[in-house]
């Protein structure tokens, strides 16, 4: 038997300055700023947890459930190094078998966790294990069945509850993203509770991409649950966005704040009302193509944009990711498996239909996200820097990352202006990560504006108005969520 | 009433190591080489100043008509908040209403100067009012008054006048950017006034971009006013290039030694004469496309080098902006308001036409700029290391800033070589700003060359030298300007 | 007469911490990171030294033969400046008269040394003067005669022999690259020798990209070549790929463990067997056009991965360079002249279709390069976190740099994971100039690392096995090299 000298691994440690420049000048200056930021309410204005979380708030499961397999940011890198998805326990469409021993798939991450050095991930799961879970040694192969052990002793117990959690983690507000046709019954549940704390912070945000893709064939299914929920024969392009005006108001109803947007181009283009009407036709029999599709998109996208200025939903648009590139992980996974690759996008020509009819307007908001740095000061920069309406979204998915943080706000600030982007979002489903990714986003804001101070740019008491815009104020306006004593 | 105490705000100060890089070593090189060339001549080869101010000489506005009305970095930051231009004074082309009260504009833009945290217009105003009106408290909506009246009451001072100021400032040169059909009245009076200091020191650059626009509706009158400037009439394109060789020739007469021209993108190609001429009548007949205008611009890029390989002129080009983005701004302000967004520009196969018939020829120079810093390693760096004739010019627009001057250094450096670089320009309209802008491009050099001694990639001697070139003899070389004592 | 003291020019130094971050922290980190990497083997898995050199082990020329004449590095850029290619010695096609004269040829290149300050040629010229040569006075119009006869007494010493210098760099393996028809006379020599240590070191790599460029008018020659050196009639496209099937067995024989494909664009795609023969034949009669070529390049890339998945040899695919800019310079002096510049490049959509086939096939191992700095954090770093048989190689060419290193280890790292690059190669067909280019990438390497310990994202001991891994572990297990002790 090993003796429990045995037990002990590599400690794990989260160093007080992790994450800030080295330079005495500089991490002196982020300390004292993060100082004043770190123990802010947490603001999620754009995420994807599960709202039957709260809404059930039964204990969460084992800990490969709860932290592996429904994490792409985990097992896509694992599959990277020639670990197969089967092996991790990620679920087949068709049903077929893999591996359900949760203390063996716990194990292969285990020994691999070398893999995410230097990674964002690796980063959020240390915090994570350290400050949710109060391990105390590095995870590795040998590690791996103690801090498993340790884990899952946590998970039963009352204090380890999602609710619980959610207003250890102190959220403010939590978004989560919905689809159109959903009748929202989470939310319903979470509102009539009685759970004073969350039942006026978790919100949900409209989603309605699935019913712009008229080419796919999943589309007319998709037209049938909303005509389902909303109650209403959805026979007509203008009877479509009719159907998605209702749902707006509904999603509103229940505290929603932002639609989202998630397109492969951000196209933007006002077709005539007959356009619109034949390219939906087409979609009903079935015949319309991928570029049926792009006009189309780019069409409700002005829908979208017009609609906001009606109902004061903020528009959120995250375009540039061809999703599952990998074709067999797709047919024999599904979506979200970490196959997901961005492109080249554009921003300048696209948008202008769509800025230029309402990018100005007082009464319309919109948060834009990128996966291509290379428009950041090329594009985003100078579009927020002028229209009235746009804030820059934070650095998104790939790029919320301790260099990529660094570089959106290197290449966004001067020209944008800090005042022209819109905080921070953890964008996550992974419940248990958001202190990790909200901590990680403060300490690099924090290191940055500390960078300024150093170098003379902006003077200190600046720079602690600059950190808690950054963290809370211009969240809260962006997103038109209510003052917090509201 | 306001006690004495109460008038001070926050002091404005500027630091002596603004600006550098806060590690000590990196510092202590920057102050350095800082210190060797601070003091070396302003050089400013292009740039939009007025030539009627040093024409005129009048004593300058107040400072709401001098600061803030004609800047469109400043009003473009207010305007993407929501100050409406109109409310900044901006004159609309209609004439209609805007504010007229001056000390109303400039306390709106106080008490939003904190939108300017960390932008280069930040820093380029606080040198300016630190430096040149000898303000001490910072600009806010609270010091925003007195500020005025400090300003104010400099401007009235003979101190302040246009030609003061220019020799105060010490500048060794002075281009400015002049249509093709321009008279030049300002720098011949100029040139014929008893200003021994700065007479020969004003000169004008040739932009013909207007006559290669041949779809715009405002190219026939474009083309009347150089028929009547240079006394020819232009009726085909081969009269249309023989008349802008003739202005060149004037414009160079006045001391020019260098065109200037903006295009969307770099598209060069050599058109048979009778496709020219085509395109020229297609335009006379007002019947000239886009994609006519796209390969006439490319044509005529073709002949301006064929004149420069003649008469000596160096050739800038600016592509990648897309004017007037903003449509209902630009309906009612008119050019310039801040709605210029950069495009993706492509220089590899769009210049090779060029490149490969003048750029090794050593009697043709080219400045090259770009909004697309991903072409900075990707493209132009090759180019500049390769082609005798090329020159990269420096970080331009809203890319002038701290991180857009450290981002061209870093990515330009290694591959085309610190000595294909062209140093320095401003680019301004707002002469008071001139010696702000220079002052951190200066620092920002001597932080970056302070770099590469503290890395021990080069040694202090080479520094200097470095230093020096980078702020004025690659300027003066690459211009083709007299030695400073000739 | 000069006095011997006129003869000491300015000391030629290699500091100790060159290159490493001036922080203290980073610095003591990358310091010791770099001294457990520094003696390491010399691991060049990818490369262009003549293997003729290693063949006959014939003493080396003069400095300027072997220094200045053949690299491309280093005469492009004094071309870029104004001096003629001819005056540098280089070689014309039509044997027209060029500088013969070795000491003025090197005498240019010194005066003209300051051109290469903050540059990568400047950095190895540098180290490879004191290392390699024993120089301690730095190159300049000066010194240059000195140093001429310092480097040309060395290379008549038997100490300066190409197999000595291969010994006493401690070099594990070096692949060279050669064409698919090259008969590999010089490999077959080294490994028939008596030369022990060398023998099994030295190893071709499959190159066939001249077969593929069907629209050429040299491709009849090579299939011509190719036809000979294998003994088989090649008429047709399936001829073709079993020709190249036995040449790839033939270089694999001779421990070849790679192929290396270079293309103007990354396209792939799987045509029908008609349409490659359709193709094939219209390249028979001279017919194909350079989109036939683009199409036929597609499909022999997925061929070549099929092949690929069938011998084990790792495919490396290094597309964005349009070769040969400036035509005259082309005409005049051939390629390889310093006139190859980068275009963007498109990776997400032109790899899928050869990623969806071979990407995750555990017998296929593929590495990529890119000039294109712009798709690193875009396109590479995620699919290379996705797909098992993608290696991120190094940054490749006018990127292997102090600068081009720091930007390809921050943009890629996050996202790709540290474990999915292929670690360094030096790409050189300058033999003396490999020690130095492997030091600078280990230092940058020990300094990036070094970066991630002070600020706490890794510990030490992370630290240190990540390096060597980056160093020699990921190299060997990229390219299927032996255990070193096999």
């Amino acid at each position: 038997m090993a003796s429990a000298v045995d037990h002990v691994g590599s400690p794990l440690r989260l160093h007080a300055d992790r994450f800030f420049d080295p330079d005495p000048s500089v991490r002196r200056a982020a300390r004292e700023l993060y100082e004043g930021i770190r123990d802010l309410p947490i603001i999620c204005p754009h995420g994807h947890v599960d709202p039957a979380l709260l809404a059930e708030n039964s204990p969460f499961p084992e800990p490969t459930a709860l932290l592996i397999i429904p994490d792409h940011y985990i097992f896509r890198m694992l599959y990277s190094r020639g670990v197969r998805l089967e092996d991790l326990g990620v679920p087949t469409r068709d049903g077929s078998e893999v591996e359900t021993d949760p203390r063996a798939i716990w194990q292969r991450v285990a020994d691999q966790w070398h893999l995410f050095r230097g990674t964002p991930s690796g980063a959020w799961m240390s915090h994570e294990l350290h400050e949710v879970f109060g391990v105390r040694e590095r995870l590795d192969g040998e590690s791996g069945q103690r801090i498993y052990d340790e884990i899952a002793e946590k998970l039963r117990s009352s204090e380890f509850l999602p609710r619980t959690l959610f207003e250890q983690f102190r959220i403010e507000m939590l978004a989560t993203t919905d689809a159109a046709a959903d009748p929202l019954p989470h939310h319903n549940k979470i509102r009539a509770s009685d759970w004073s704390y969350g039942r006026h912070r978790v919100i949900p945000a409209f989603r309605p991409d699935a019913l712009f893709r008229i080419s796919l064939p999943s589309w007319a299914a998709e037209v049938r649950a909303l005509e389902k929920v909303s109650g209403e024969t959805i026979g007509s392009s203008e009877a479509l966005v009719a159907a998605l005006a209702g749902r707006r108001r509904y999603f509103a109803s229940l505290g929603a704040t932002a639609t989202d947007h998630g397109v492969l181009e951000p196209y933007t283009a006002e077709l005539a009302p007959e356009e619109a009407e034949r390219l939906f036709q087409r979609a009903r029999n079935g015949e319309a193509t991928t570029d049926d599709q792009r006009r189309y998109e780019a069409h409700m996208l002005m829908e979208m944009a017009r609609l906001s200025t009606e109902d004061g939903l903020v528009m959120q648009l995250h375009p540039g990711s061809l999703r599952d590139h990998n074709s067999a992980v797709w047919q024999k996974f599904g979506m979200d498996k970490g196959a997901d690759i961005p492109v080249a996008t554009e921003f300048t020509r696209n948008l202008r239909p769509l800025l230029n009819k309402y990018g100005s307007d007082p009464r319309f908001s919109m948060v834009l996200f990128t996966l291509d740095e290379s428009t950041y000061a090329r594009e985003l920069a100078p579009l927020a820097g002028h229209y009235p309406a746009l804030r820059l979204g934070p650095p998104w998915w790939f790029h919320d990352s301790i260099e990529g943080m660094r570089r959106y706000r290197e290449q966004v600030s001067e020209t944008a202006g800090i005042y022209n982007t819109a905080g921070f979002n953890d964008d996550t489903r992974a419940f248990c990560s958001i202190p990790a990714r909200h901590d990680l986003a403060r300490r690099m804001d924090a290191n940055w504006v500390g960078g300024l101070v150093a170098r003379h740019i902006i003077e200190m008491d600046e720079a602690r108005d600059v950190v808690r815009a950054l963290t809370v104020d211009l969240v809260r306006e962006t997103y038109r969520f209510p003052a917090p004593d509201a």
